[in-house]
């Protein structure tokens, strides 16, 4: 599951290249593009009484993207899904050649606030369903 | 009324000057500040049953801000307060040297979503009295 | 000249709706996409040893936008050409709904800080070309 | 070394706590107020021919902040220190509570793109008595 990153002039700071903060905004819409490519959008998940919260990230640079570069790609998976959380790993790529990866973990939550709750079924099976495709 | 104006560094661009769309940003801040000030927190109109929506702004640049710099304040006033409006001016200002002007207009509306409703007294009183420290 | 808008999830703010300082970054985008579509992107207009300022910026709202909203787009046309400036005028729409309207003029400048230009002769060719084709 | 945290109001998104994103913007303020508290500004090291450059970030929640808090801090030091990279450990604490820490990596690099440079004497004297300071 891959978006194209179209970065905005003003994520370009002084050195020319996107200050890091915007990796996270990035990584943000290659997750919600996922949850669609699978077939359950956040609002599903929303509308089933529960939300999703990050807990962790790291992000690690081994190059950088500039405002106007063309063929630069999100690429997502869930690389771990627990009891109530999700791993997602990212990928930035231009082309062949990684520049960017991270990594978040989400919880799983209720809407009300009352704490976590286990990863909805639909979720997981529709997860899985994307892991047995990619590595098949 | 006036708050110190600190620019982070990612709101410069690769310009060197800050991104349009900051000054907005700041304009918010002010606006916060300056209800802080009058004794009306935006809190306050919160809890009220109120909400505030933005329907108009405009911004005019003279001259531009940059990362690090010293002794840049934003000046905010209401030069306007209709039955259910109010009219934000802010200055930009380098010491005595005015950088960018704007306005905002806002609306009180109810927080349920049924529509405008009058400038609450309180908040009007609050105004009128800081309108009045400054021209006296 | 129209491009969708994917409203990010994070520039909805507490109210639900898109916060009032983003429009300016789907001005900016339009602006670009706008330059790319009549043959005269920015890099172009960098590389010719020019350089783009805003100086003025309105906004005024009528709706608004919301994460997840879809079929809503970004309009960009040029109203005005002057000697050295460039008057865009955007609408975003929800298919034939207007919600938001906006205007930002824009200076030519030398990109070594030696003051206004005038609008580059290919520039303006480019701009007059896809008004014709607009009108026409 | 620690810097009051005041969250702009759109910072906090839909579900009314900060975007994750924002906390790198914040611990990048709390690194440019370390550097110069210390008494080497990032200006300084500009000036001198170098830039800085994240290579890792990390960051980890427990709590979360709210606009509107008050006493909210961020606290900075340099946990480590190498030829060429500096770690910078941040926490985002409310009063005695620890809400967020953070992690980041960066490494010194020369101005002119002709890769890593060692931390500049006076940059490593400065953190080394920072150090010094908050163990003593």
């Amino acid at each position: 599951m891959a978006i194209p990153l179209r970065v905005r002039y003003f994520e370009a700071d002084q050195q020319g290249v996107v200050f890091n903060m915007w990796y996270l905004a990035y990584f943000e819409d290659a997750r919600n593009a996922y949850l669609e490519a699978v077939g359950y959008p956040l609002q599903a998940l929303l509308a089933s009484g529960h939300d999703i919260q990050v807990v962790a990230v790291n992000i690690a640079w081994k190059g950088s993207v500039r405002w106007g570069d063309t063929d630069v790609e999100v690429v997502a998976h869930v690389s771990r899904i627990g009891e109530s959380s999700l791993t997602f790993d990212f990928e930035v790529k231009r082309r062949d050649v990684t520049l960017v990866t991270g990594q978040t973990v989400y919880v799983i939550i209720a809407a009300d606030g009352s704490g976590k709750r286990p990863v909805p079924a639909d979720l997981r099976a529709a997860v899985t369903a994307a892991n047995r495709n990619r590595e098949g």
